[in-house]
């Protein structure tokens, strides 16, 4: 899946009940996700990080539809390596 | 970009950089990220959200770099719905 097929299937799965909820409690369930992600990274398996990135992406898909906003343009400002810099290695100060 | 492309050009673009300062750096990053996108989610503009949204998707793919997980993989899970129920749309109590 790319990121638009991503956000489409976390709108069919889960889209009516997220906004529900509401957006502040989509921001709380991502902040849990990123700390569940923290501790993976830190003592985790590889099977339970490969869990938890999946999670965060997963949480940030639902986020960014209910703010309309479209994942494939978020990232297209890093397309050409850094977005202050310019440069790709990154040669910021 | 699909996720397997932008990891690769979040790669070369801050791969060694980031792996210089460490998977802890990072998370601690990728933390602040995070509070930025709750920001202008709560106060921001469209255009705001669009800017950290990607911030955060780059994070998240530089520490997946970091500790060898490849996105694409990590986001399979939820390809046919709920990874817990199985249900599209989901049926979680």
């Amino acid at each position: 899946m790319d990121l638009a097929e991503l956000q489409d299937v976390i709108e069919r799965t889960y889209g009516e009940r997220d906004r529900a909820r509401g957006v502040a409690a989509t921001v709380a369930w991502l902040t849990e996700e990123i700390g569940e992600l923290a501790q993976a990274v830190r003592k985790g398996t590889h099977d339970e990080r490969v869990h938890e990135f999946g999670d965060v992406i997963a949480w940030v898909a639902t986020l960014a539809n209910q703010e309309g906003v479209d994942l494939s343009e978020a990232i297209q400002r890093y397309a050409d390596g850094c977005p202050r810099c310019g440069s790709m290695p990154c040669a910021c100060p």
